[in-house]
């Protein structure tokens, strides 16, 4: 299957069209919508997303990711398999988690097809979504030379900051759970919260952090928004206080 | 097909990480997107809208409901047969009016497979998606134990209530169309309407219910939004004014 | 492959219930959301985006294009053959465009079947969708009569007006951008704006016109919202200043 992981949005032609280059090359393969609002133009923060989101695609699936402010500039187009699955996507950071973390079987940069039409701000339809086509059908072509993964080797194993903002203004951060404590509090702007289990297991109103769905230490307020509560936003710090 | 019925909403991994599960454990069998915006946390308001979409869901197949705020909490995990469809979904009310219009020809509480995951907040893709793959496969599986689909008898047969309001702030109510009559008024906040064929056929500006292309009774203003100009929201009542 | 082009958006029902008719009648053929917020109730602005996305839609698919104020109302229900896809949509100028640059090679009124429930106001799932399904198996019905396709023949060929604005502001005009030259300004608002290549290009804050990936012209602000910064929104005119 191929999974698609962009900041896109579900507006717009934009998935849609990627979509038909992928039906068109790679008949009879499902496409999936994984994530349309990763976090737009901010490599960094979808880079610990991203890899959040890994261990549940399926091995042998092929991941189209597209988060690009570059496009059209120098990052190279880049084609990595990582424990058993092809990335797709530029050269700007957003692998450099998942290399970090399982290493990279094979790296390659993708070269456009011969005349195909390459526009200056759709790399996702013209290049990234016909390479990613390819490898789903199990073709890794020769004419796309190995070359060193680009890393991004300053950026922390465990990022202390908000990568994800979603709909209810709970607040991802880029800190595996499993390297905090149960007694590990985080300082969030203003206010300590500690870890629960769930909501349910809270008053309303209150704060607190807990090991959501992929892993990842989330702040959330009890029917509240933690965004809202916390004065926080996508990128903003968060701070780490040890037992 | 697998049709899903949800309130995650389109933004973030939820929807997607669901369809992983599919396509990786039902492969080849179709999965659509019903209603990804079903009221967020509302069982009740959901059981009534899922009810007025199900006769359109073709007969076979396998329907993905979840609106579940006591998720990791102590409501069962169901799997009804139902008119002809499977329902997978928890045990909060969300299929009572199904049950209530149709019956249950075989309702079983659903158990975990045995080594599998199970996080506290996404019982959507930990328990109901592979639930769900299984039972569109014909396996309805020996392990998960038959018992009475728990009611919730005290909800009415119409409600005269509104459960789902749409972009363009147009209330669908808990009333099928079918159970009024032509010179029914409804009152809707502070206003009196009439019940009309469609936007056409009145002045901008004017409020009116109609039956809408699910058989409920739908509260709307031509070329404006009912919800604002008469102050009303999702779980607001409605009274009903005979002829 | 089967293409939706509405006005519906993502949320509610309406998208998941004309792909349930799809796959029931249609079973193995891809559905693809090519756009679900097309310009609301405004068949003219659509017409011209269709016309700029559909050469990137496969020779061989159907697209089912509903953009349709006056459903239920008297404009014919159409099927259009152009350029070797099947076109399903309402007779109301959303076609217009592309028949006028492509030539139709069938145009036929499509006859609701017989027995056949047909909603007031979802003519998406209870006419469109069955025909599109049809057509999308290779059967042309015979009971559609042939007929003329109704032109709109006073609009004009490119069109100076905003026919899209998207989520972060930009503004597709009606404008190929291969009809206007290098040095061509667009006054659009209160500011006349030169062309760029793309946004990279530009200091942060500047409005610009640019060939957008699908050959429109389009005016943006790097790093901000042109429609924010112009006051223009959906429909408004744009002047061309030759050069």
């Amino acid at each position: 299957m191929i999974l698609l992981f962009t900041d896109f949005g579900l507006d717009g032609p934009y998935q849609g069209q990627m979509k038909m280059v992928l039906a068109a090359r790679a008949p009879g393969i499902p496409v999936i919508d994984l994530m349309a609002d990763a976090p737009v133009f901010r490599p960094q923060e979808a880079a610990y997303l991203l890899a959040a989101l890994f261990p549940e695609c399926p091995e042998g699936s092929v991941i189209l990711a597209v988060v690009d402010p570059g496009v059209g500039g120098a990052r190279p187009p880049l084609a990595c398999k990582i424990a058993g699955r092809w990335l797709v996507g530029p050269g700007n950071g957003l692998l450099e988690i998942l290399v970090r973390r399982y290493g990279v079987e094979d790296c390659r940069e993708i070269v456009p097809e011969a005349g195909a039409r390459l526009t200056a701000s759709f790399h996702g339809r013209d290049l990234f979504a016909p390479a990613a086509a390819r490898l789903a059908l199990g073709d890794v072509p020769q004419a796309w030379p190995e070359r060193e993964f680009p890393r991004h080797a300053d950026w922390p194993d465990d990022w202390a900051a908000v990568i994800y903002v979603d709909g209810y203004g709970n607040l991802m951060t880029g800190l595996r759970a499993a390297s905090l404590t149960a007694d590990t509090r985080l300082k969030a702007g203003w206010q300590e919260v500690e870890k629960a289990r769930t909501f349910s297991d809270l008053p309303k109103g209150q704060a607190f952090w807990y090991e959501n769905s992929n892993g990842l230490a989330e702040i959330a307020v009890n029917q509240g928004s933690a965004a809202q509560m916390l004065g926080l936003k996508l990128g903003n710090p968060i701070v780490v206080i040890p037992s």
